[in-house]
């Protein structure tokens, strides 16, 4: 069995607010100093960027899942790129391949996209100030899978609660 | 040019309520009527089901973009199953592929992130009996592009409508 | 069951020979005179654009499994684009979503790939006019599902054959 | 800029010889000695699993790009498995993913269309003890991008020399 943790960060590309960018930097951190692996869409804005930039800062290894064919828009922080070359497609990789989902902030289209396809490979999700209609969606639809955090600290302890209950098997 | 438009169909496929399965076997049949090609996802459950039984009843044609690899799950009215092998990664294919989108009923987790992928792709998408949340969620995410429908007979109204805004050289 | 026959027609888009090009409007047109639906990559080059340009001049119905998320680089010959957004990851479905496969040309690397990836998902390949080296290689490595034609004719006689084999269940 | 340098490793899954086995793990530990990332299609079985234990017994890191969505069929020598659940669609990631792709033995269809994908790419391809024939097309079709080895440590010398070819700004 691997014996890595892949934590995914999801949240707006275009358009985060600043408090958003600021947590995700913060997440970014204390997943490296958990010794997770950081998993990102990759490109080098918005919350994507913050948490892979917040890792790297921390010592943490980074993952990004590019929607490109290229590393035009990689993330100077990304360690390990992955060119999927399959636009939005690629947002089901970020979410089956992230053993707990952190979703930072309001979001965007491609967050609430990942969300529902994390919840449908049931995959947990902690939602980080989430927007108050994706909540109150998400809560009605993801089950016992949905999870929301006030600041990054406690998204890390609900993600180690939730990490601790897995089979010793695994993902 | 293609002079076929296509119309995306989707919804919950298991756990669909009898009255948004009605509703989608009328959306079926009237989008037939129209001369329109109908797209789903193809399987024999639900939404898109309906829709195709629908649009097949009144002499339609029917496109089902499949997430598996084979014909097992496959609606017996679909007339061209297109087969990804990709599960829910072809969702984004499903929302791309329609020119415009009617979402059927509250949806499941795959139809909200076929919503969420349609207005990243720059599709019109028109709610028939939202859920409520779902709806709050989307008008404010969607920009110009959602549109609420409370009857079948609506929804086809307002497609036929954003169809004609459409420049003459198609999507 | 669906009672649409899927043919994919595969083959070079950019430097396809001219010989190959009339040979798949040739096949284009048999497959539209059988009653067969074709599918092809969908773009408005090469071997996928004659053999669509076929199909349509003889009456029949054209698929086109594009690459990109678009319809600018479409076959003016293609009734039902479906935008993968994918690039090259859309191979997959060309080859899985066709019940026979006929492989016009010498063909360029992604017609390799095409035809690599049917025979992986159990589809019977017709070489027409094969490159010798790819000949050699496939018919060690495709088992019993490799065929050489050497003119359209004799292609859509075996591609007969072949579909009188399938159980009455279909693909 | 990414400093990690991702060399890809691909080859028959089920029914690689022992020779072709013993040389990928060879080819897995020469590529941890590097200092270089090792990515494979992730099963655990023939030439992905051998190459990811060779680097795995030479402490290096280890990526799976697997066509499952779940850990079932996973190498226990992949440190981080990304699950597409796209099937061969996977592999056109693979192949784009690598900066430089080493193809181990005589291959299965899997790895020649991982070889014709990478070709696509514009990505190198280091072709170790080929069967002949696929070599004749490869050597034909790859443009300047096909290379022949003869075993493991000629291998990593010219993918050594291909890195060094590189502009600065990396992939």
């Amino acid at each position: 069995m691997s014996q890595y943790v892949i934590i995914g960060v999801m949240g707006a590309g275009e358009g985060a607010s600043s408090s958003d960018v600021e947590a995700a930097f913060a997440i970014g951190g204390l997943i490296a100093k958990e010794g997770w692996v950081l998993l990102s869409g990759g490109r080098n804005v918005g919350i994507m960027d913050a948490a892979s930039r917040g890792a790297k800062a921390a010592g943490g290894l980074t993952i990004g899942i590019l929607p490109g064919d290229d590393r035009c828009a990689l993330s100077a922080a990304v360690d390990i790129p992955i060119l999927t070359g399959m636009g939005n497609a690629r947002n089901v990789i970020n979410s089956r391949s992230s053993e707990v989902v952190i979703a930072c902030g309001s979001g965007g289209l491609g967050t609430i996209s990942e969300i529902a396809l994390a919840f449908k490979a049931q995959r947990p999700v902690i939602l980080l100030n989430p927007d108050e209609d994706a909540r109150a969606l998400f809560e009605k639809m993801g089950g016992g899978l949905v999870f929301v955090a006030g600041d990054p600290a406690k998204a890390i302890e609900i993600a180690k609660r939730l990490l601790a209950r897995r089979a010793p098997s695994g993902g």
